[in-house]
């Protein structure tokens, strides 16, 4: 937990009190006292400092900060990501990297080779998946929450959903093993936001690289290698964001 | 499993029998019958394929191939890793993904903030790591074991081994986030091996940075975000590959 994420609703006149998680970490990792200083950051909103004005320790721990919120957040991610449900504790690893690493929509998609089954995980209820995000922020720094749209079928996300999301995207890249294009070679300079489609353990099949093509998808391969998803899917984040820092110097 | 990885002493003039979980994979995943033909490699070696000729129910199962192998495999990355020990379970994923990411070397050494208790690990011994990076050969379709070299202590690393090794390196990067160079300013075309350093949790010391910097290491930053070490090492690996694979077109 590199930075304490506060709710607007928690805030009142500018002091907090903690007796969660947090106010655990503020005493037992930070070993803060009063008086002491700590990073803060409201979730979607500004970051900044607060400073511990009482410490109760016992059950529950409770901690009381003054807050001061000044600083920008940053900027929003220029990365949106289409990614075909994972099993349940790959999702979950995937959700707090993709929140640390930085993006700004997750599409939780299904896709032909998903197992039935991962649409039965809990961590699809919001308040599951929020928790995971939540964590990747705290350890980035960062207090952007990533959002979540979720389609349980295919057909209606990749043909009334696309259409009307697609011209939003500059650069719109199907992560496929046996794509001819590299992302350096598909990716060009200037502002524009990319969205990044990442199949499942098994890959695409026809029929949905079709639709994805049929919408303007580039069909990106990152090499010969066989990666898993959740490796794959920060490979290709980092590839992506090193390519366009790159052609954007 | 995309590959069924075979040793040199289990071939007997062209035969090999197996028994053990690959045994399972090729009848319970693969489902391959009699005359059904699989892809295999030799670990360190070439890499083909194998035509069952045996299958036998029961426990254990047991399966025939006749194999054929006469693929070159992959060129042997350029990039070698320097990773401060982690806790071993995410060690063990990133032995793994790093192995199906491909790298030449990895060194596993001691560092300030590295938790003395993460040297028990049986983990560090040579047939359970080696199982790990199994796996990610498996993944990735190699047969190309990266090699493992273990430092428990950080000067003789520093002072005495680092020296030795550093010439055969044209770059030496220091992932740090207070670096103020970056890698696609630090990389550049032409060929030569990459040596990259990998802190752990809580970054390198400022003794374990002049050590690196004295050894021409050069100390470079992914931006300001703060990630995990298992995020960090497949996102470095991600970016450094991107950025030559440009610079190297």
């Amino acid at each position: 937990m590199n930075i304490i994420l506060l709710e607007e609703r928690e805030i009142h006149g500018g002091r907090v009190v903690l007796d969660d998680r947090r106010a655990v970490h503020i005493q037992k990792v930070l070993r803060a006292t009063v008086g002491d200083r700590v990073r803060v950051g409201l979730v979607n909103g500004p970051m900044g400092s607060g400073v511990l004005t009482a410490v109760v320790k016992g059950r529950p721990t409770r901690v009381e900060l003054v807050v001061e919120l000044s600083e920008h957040p940053a900027h929003q991610p220029e990365l949106d990501i289409i990614l075909a449900l994972p099993r349940p504790i790959m999702l979950r690893r995937i959700l707090g990297q993709l929140a640390a690493l930085g993006i700004g929509t997750l599409f939780i998609i299904q896709a032909n080779r998903v197992e039935k089954s991962f649409w039965d995980s809990s961590l699809l209820e919001q308040h599951e998946y929020l928790e995971h995000l939540r964590h990747g922020l705290e350890q980035a720094v960062d207090t952007r929450l990533p959002q979540v749209q979720i389609f349980k079928r295919f057909k209606p996300f990749a043909e009334d959903f696309l259409p009307r999301i697609k011209d939003d995207y500059r650069f719109r890249i199907l992560a496929h093993p046996y794509g001819t294009s590299t992302l350096a070679g598909y990716l060009g300079p200037g502002p524009g936001r990319i969205l990044l489609a990442v199949g499942p353990e098994g890959g695409w099949v026809d029929f949905e690289v079709d639709r994805f093509e049929a919408q303007g998808f580039c069909c990106c391969s990152m090499g010969e290698r066989i990666l898993k998803v959740d490796t794959a899917v920060v490979a290709l984040h980092a590839r992506v964001s090193a390519i366009r820092e790159m052609l954007c110097r």
